[in-house]
């Protein structure tokens, strides 16, 4: 299918805002991504044209029953003026898991990964220039048959809006604390929680309010079945470093499987550390925590790449680790992983995406 | 606040369709009932317009987090040609309880009941008039600020639209066939099962899908924890009429407190029969239906009632309840609980609000 264009004529075009100190995800450029889908047609009339507002029927099946699932990456400014996208196949794949679960229809993954790269080639003006800004792209879908009925919907459209965002540490790589929530659950086995549908978002609310309001910056997450097990920090994954290994949850169904996660994997085994996917218990962080043997934590994503945590509260009691300092381990990974991001550094297992 | 009204003129209405046959949830009345939330004004503009699209920034919360929920419940054209409403207080208090949950501001119950009141007298042509036909009324809310932060919206949606339903047996008050599901979860305690949340319902279509693949109706939830002890069945609540007692799974946190649940355990209990709210494990439930202790079985809610079930199948094996057939208890909570609505019986625990 050919990816038609309708794009806003250069005299009309807004002007690029400085796009400093941005609040991520507010501000959104000139052209978005639109495709629709049916029964009998599929998906089809891909198009580009200029960001506007959808229309939906009051009863679309988004707005009652919530069938939607989105994907986060991003493009980075390099500092060989080249654009880079970081794994997007790891995306778009698991966009189609999560279709999958969610009873909705797989995309042509590499359809659309030429959208975002015309997208972003296109609004290129609007990625900003300094080392730890980036163009987030969020592609996105949702089933929008005007039925009340509690079924999958026969119609979708799939979007990818565009939105330059800052760097996520604009004061200082400096490790946050978390709050251990046993009141409020994520995701369970059996249910959604591997996926990047938008239930999950909205049921994680509350918990970030409570701890928001007990002065902390993110959840921890434990199991759905034995509130023991650590699962994710706020909406990334979570990795302890023990004096003689490095572990992150293991993909038990209920957690993301997040590809910054699968990247820090992938480089502390190339540097020749002991790495392990398997439980970690709440008891085994604290006593790592209180004994030294927790010599580093800190959660993995898109937004952040790697968030330091210094302290943790559980149960009443706050728990500090590395002396509620970033440590060497989460700053050698930040710094190689953007450094392969903005292509000052080689990029050996090959994550890039060169668009120009 | 004052609910404006702007009408369709009488001349430009559209005919009302032949009120029959109709698929739940497809055909919508003449207007709807609208108001908007931001932060400084509170809930503010509400009004009843022409039924229309809803326009919505690409970035809407509400297409991303899933930040939304929602409520049901029927105008019934009574026998004597009063409309009623079944106990929709209720619904009001669940929906706010929804709110707090979901991080999403409260309602004015009196507003919105108000407003209920006066688009279905508005379109009260449009409530179907044969017993067991209805107006179904759906009331939700949702958050639009464009924003692609993981937080709570500051700006919220809420709307009113009306559907007319025909009969749920449109072939007889017969049995379906349930599957147990022991892959999937419909909600963990911690989680958002308790509240009407579009995330709960999207999380819900893959498992209807493998059981109807299988040639079964409905599915029959297991807890998230043991997976061992029963919740709901398909959207509905469930009961289990055993040789000494009428049981439900007692509203342990991810289960919804169901409306008409309420309404059987009342009516049962007031009718002199013994009735429990507790933990009922699958297993409790095959030795009941194979040694015959298990009399019946069937679901609530609103728009079946009570949905009897014949059979379930759990783990390969398919067992059958009261021998395939419609109980006598199941068929009296339904003749009392529909005769109450439709205004053929007493109301003694005042029930219906009477509209016209």
């Amino acid at each position: 299918m050919e990816i038609e264009l309708h794009l806003v004529p250069e005299e009309k075009r807004r002007p690029v805002p400085e796009l400093k100190n941005l609040v991520f995800g507010r501000l959104f450029t000139e052209h978005m991504f639109v495709m629709e889908y049916d029964c009998r047609r599929g998906w089809h009339s891909p198009r580009i044209v200029p960001y506007g507002p959808v229309t939906l029927d009051p009863a679309a099946i988004v707005l009652h029953y919530a069938q939607t699932i989105f994907e986060g990456l991003k493009a980075y400014w390099g500092v060989d003026g080249k654009i880079r996208l970081f794994r997007p196949w790891e995306n778009l794949k698991r966009l189609n898991r999560g279709a999958d679960r969610m009873c909705m229809p797989r995309v042509d993954e590499e359809l659309v990964l030429e959208a975002i790269k015309k997208l972003v080639l296109i609004d290129q003006a609007w990625i900003p220039r300094e080392k730890g800004a980036a163009l987030y792209i969020r592609p996105f879908m949702f089933g929008d048959e005007p039925t009340l009925g509690v079924k999958p919907s026969h119609t979708y459209t799939f979007m990818i809006i565009l939105s330059p965002v800052s760097a996520y540490y604009q004061e200082g790589f400096n490790p946050v604390k978390i709050y251990v929530t046993d009141e409020f659950v994520r995701a369970a086995p059996g249910g959604t929680g591997e996926v990047k549908a938008g239930g999950n978002y909205a049921a994680s609310l509350k918990a970030a309010e409570v701890a928001k309001a007990k002065g902390y910056t993110q959840v921890l997450w434990l199991d759905a079945v034995e509130r023991r097990y650590v699962e994710e920090v706020g909406t990334m994954n979570i990795f302890f470093y023990f004096e003689d290994e490095l572990t992150t949850p293991a993909l038990s169904g209920s957690i993301l499987p997040g590809i910054t996660r699968d990247s820090v994997l992938k480089l502390a085994h190339s540097w020749g550390l002991p790495v392990s996917e398997r439980r970690i218990s709440i008891e085994e962080v604290i006593e790592g925590a209180e004994s030294g043997r927790l010599k580093e934590c800190f959660g993995t994503g898109t937004a952040a790449v790697i968030s330091p945590v210094g302290a943790l509260a559980y149960r009443g009691r706050e728990y500090v680790i590395n002396d509620g300092k970033t440590g060497p381990l989460a700053r050698r990974l930040f710094e190689e992983l953007t450094g392969i991001q903005y292509g000052e550094r080689p990029d050996p297992f090959g994550w890039t995406l060169i668009l120009t």
